[in-house]
């Protein structure tokens, strides 16, 4: 009975992000790719842009011709020609030339810099300048964004909007990813109903579904239901093989240690390996961490704070490393100065959501005394606060680190 | 030509904001709520939870009875029934008594605390309470969460997975929120070439469109592709009426004002009108905003990273108001110490992409300079700072506020 004890919440994390999951590979379009985790270090094999491109409107030039060009001593050079856009050149440019380009137009041999047409004055085939320009100004040279060979995307970089322009400037149409994992919801609890039932005494609406789903498909995973349990394992052991398709599987409720907790019972009797019961956490203490067949299940606890709060800390980030995320840390980015004092036990991690204001002189967290059975007082919320174990909580006036939702 | 100078960004937002769009209502199931805006105001009929709970297993009783209760002086009451999970009872408690009760169970009448079962021992017919509790605890009270007739959510808020928990509570299954407005999307440039095609000398692969869509498609808009328009007003027009669907128009490239911009042509010939051509910013100043009909259309600048930039700060917002989303202020939630110095010119505002990185004395914000053609940067910045106008760029050391992408 030793996995009946709590664990702390960092050995919890260390033995969830230990589960051995090997993600498979598929391959998508760009179209697809936002969001998705790369299976392959991206190089370029070419220079990016491939040729040294004119960033305005003007005229290409040697540099050194306008030194000291100002408004009342302009520079003179003469026109050689014209540079249009997409079209390639073999123009050269020597002393006191220059060539005409457009935004995006392919630089001549010679030129170093580009005077914008702003500061040039059109005579009949010359043009006076009338601003001294600086070596590679208004050029994007060849390999400027990157050079032929450049590691330019990471394997286990989840692809954001600029990773996308990055492989479509490198002509990359399609790429390696990992498969994303599914996740299987069940609900247990005979006082549980649909949301579209009518609740008798003694009954409460499944909160833990929505929560759950909407979590997981923010971050684009996919979900299945396999609905309501009821607490006996029978039911329960059902509703898992309902979804035994899915890569892991989120039981919650019934996950305390009382009469009716048949999920322990259930994990067992489908050969499964318990790794943990009970995190040493405020809320969410009640959970269960075991391997049924290749696959991690969790024991979520059945209030709706606690799920949500386990979920957000515990299996998400086991999510994305089934997904093959390189994970670099979930340290929350934000801190502030609490506005009221946090109690808290010597011997417990407590988790607090609270609301975070920016204001003209700093930035304040009040936090959001909640019951862990209630869901309104996460909809103020702008993230969550921890008090490690060994503080007997947090006083006004200190300043604490917040995490997002 | 008034409208071909610069306006600060400040007025271009507000000129952007200020445009005249209203949302269509639909109704959709709470399966499909994440991330849609509400377009009613959320109010409970009942109260939630509808009855007192037990927040754990144990034994409802009068806490006076368990006053000065402790290891070596327990107090006794007696067993006078149990409430199992989702049944209604009406049992009702005196002094002396108590009732077992399971997490979730309805409290009995008379009951004012639940002792966990942990702090109980079991003699025959009564238990042995090991320790004192207070008023209200491990009970969830009746109407916690909400009251009959609060409002719980409001008109115009984005739903995260919390609030579909809270409408779950109520047992709200179809919402009505507003219709989401559709984006379509034209690439322009003579030398601008899809992303499976091999560049010719001078030609560069179409970067924008994947950007944009991404951008967009993280916030779940629905983007449509009209792709490529060459230089000349035929085209462009062509483009904008293949897209005449989407709700709004972007084009990206040929907004600046050289010789081949026809996007302003291109505006005219179809009746629209141009609110500003020029934001004094950087980068990103040769930026269009225009009424075609009774859409918005922005000309966006074509170098990369111009054109993603002006999306994140003036065409995510129009798009997230069109949807009817109540906006709260854009501000960047964090402040670190800049690395290195970021120079600027007065006169501008200018806007450099940086890294942020949190160490153990703080946080610290590096400027990655890079030329507004590029992209590759973006793919390692975290978010960005804004010098604004007046300021002659800021000094190494200085505080800095970021935007996070």
């Amino acid at each position: 009975m030793d996995f009946l004890r709590s664990i702390k919440s960092k050995q919890a994390l260390e033995i969830i992000l230990g589960f051995t999951w090997n993600p498979e590979i598929e391959i998508v379009g760009i179209d697809d790719g936002l969001n998705r985790v790369l299976a392959e270090d991206i190089i370029s094999e070419e220079d990016i842009p491939p040729f040294s491109r004119s960033l305005v409107d003007g005229f290409a030039v040697k540099v050194r011709d306008t030194y000291g060009a100002r408004e009342t001593n302009p520079s003179f050079v003469n026109i050689k020609g014209e540079v249009k856009i997409g079209e390639t050149t073999h123009l050269e440019i020597g002393d006191g030339e220059s060539v005409r380009v457009s935004t995006g137009s392919m630089i001549p041999k010679g030129a170093d810099g580009v005077v914008m047409q702003e500061y040039v004055r059109y005579l009949l085939d010359s043009i006076e300048i009338t601003k001294t320009i600086h070596k590679g100004e208004n050029i994007c040279f060849q390999g400027d964004d990157f050079k032929k060979g450049d590691k330019i995307l990471e394997k286990g970089k989840r692809l954001n909007y600029f990773d996308l322009g990055v492989l479509a400037s490198i002509g990359r149409s399609d790429i390696k990813v990992y498969k994303r994992p599914t996740v299987g919801i069940i609900s247990t609890g005979d006082e549980i109903i649909g949301i579209n039932e009518t609740p008798k005494p003694g009954q409460i609406r499944d909160i833990n579904r929505y929560t759950l789903s909407g979590l997981f498909e923010k971050e684009d995973f996919t979900v299945i239901h396999a609905g309501i349990a009821k607490d006996n394992p029978e039911d329960i052991l059902n509703k898992i093989k309902l979804i035994g398709d899915t890569d892991i599987v989120l039981l919650s409720g019934g996950s305390s240690k009382g009469d009716r907790d048949y999920i322990i019972e259930s994990i067992k009797r489908l050969g499964g390996e318990i790794f943990f019961h009970g995190i040493n956490i405020k809320p969410g203490k009640p959970t269960i961490f075991a391997r049924l067949g290749d696959k991690p299940l969790f024991g979520l606890p059945g209030h709706p704070g606690s799920c949500i709060m386990v979920a957000i800390r515990f299996v998400l980030p086991i999510l994305k490393k089934m997904e093959g995320e390189r994970i670099k840390g979930t340290a929350g980015m934000i801190s502030g100065t609490l506005t009221a004092n946090v109690p808290s036990s010597v011997g417990v991690e407590e988790c607090v959501d609270v609301i975070v204001e920016r204001k003209k002189d700093g930035i304040f967290v009040t936090p959001v005394f909640a019951k862990s059975s209630v869901i309104s007082s996460f909809t103020k919320s702008s993230g969550y606060i921890i008090v490690p174990e060994e503080k007997e909580g947090y006083e006004r006036g200190e300043e604490v680190e917040v995490y997002f939702f």
